[in-house]
């Protein structure tokens, strides 16, 4: 794993999501790496992300999704264009779909492993296969198409 | 509309959801009714459910889309057996799948409008496609497989 985070080097303009901004205080802030071919993150849901007493909250689990699938994709894109992360012009992916199988429900306390698999990289658009695990056990699958940010939304 | 919200009839037990339960206080608490053969549901983001500064976060509308979609499936399962809400045995769904197509940036600021239509009713299975707008205009649409709560989960 690379110590910096994909999220770590989005431009500040754009580092204020919910699911992943390091400049957001109130949201999960999560951090993705690659770990060989296929990229990882992971995330602890306090108590209260609970969706039946016991389990994880799927919208939580989908939120960690649109996020990680986001950063891989911008990961994915520089690596494609065999530029370093972080340099300009900025490679900064939002959703266009998320898609969430719900396989079973995720046991709530233990830590969360998202891992990314790139299955498509366009000019503009990157394809992410996801799986969401609780100590080995995949408990939800998703897929992620994420779009290149339009340079508008870019604002310094 | 009617009075009382789908959710308020979730027996105390399946109300502690991040999305929708009554009685998990660091939720979102999202309240779903009948509009006609539409459901509704109303929700205003705080200002830190951002995704880039001035749009809501997707994870939020997933999850919204999520709540609503297994709400609107607890009513249309009542209905189709021509059953009062809340009365026993409880017809509380969960998500199979979740599907989201964001459109076009969803203004952070405004009221959304969540708005469902039920696709299908089966015995253990219901369906619903739904719209997020804001000002009348769509900006997301979602898929929610809802799946009937497997009776080991209802603990009293």
């Amino acid at each position: 794993m690379s110590e910096k985070a994909f999220q770590d080097y989005y431009p500040d303009d754009t580092s204020h999501c919910y699911g992943c901004g390091r400049m957001n205080p109130h949201g999960y802030q999560i951090k993705s790496y690659w770990d060989g071919e296929e990229s990882v993150a992971h995330f602890t849901p306090q108590p209260y992300h609970t969706a039946i007493p016991g389990f994880v909250y799927g919208g939580l689990i989908a939120s960690l999704m649109d996020c990680h699938g986001t950063g891989t994709a911008s990961a994915a894109a520089y690596r494609a264009r065999d530029r370093a992360m972080g340099t300009d012009p900025p490679l900064r992916f939002v959703t266009g779909s998320l898609k969430v199988e719900f396989l079973r429900p995720t046991p709530l306390g233990p830590e969360l492993e998202l891992r990314g698999k790139v299955l498509e990289v366009k000019e503009r658009k990157v394809v992410v296969e996801e799986t969401l695990s609780v100590d080995g056990t995949i408990c939800a699958r998703g897929n992620v198409v994420a779009v290149l940010m339009p340079e508008q939304f870019m604002l310094k």
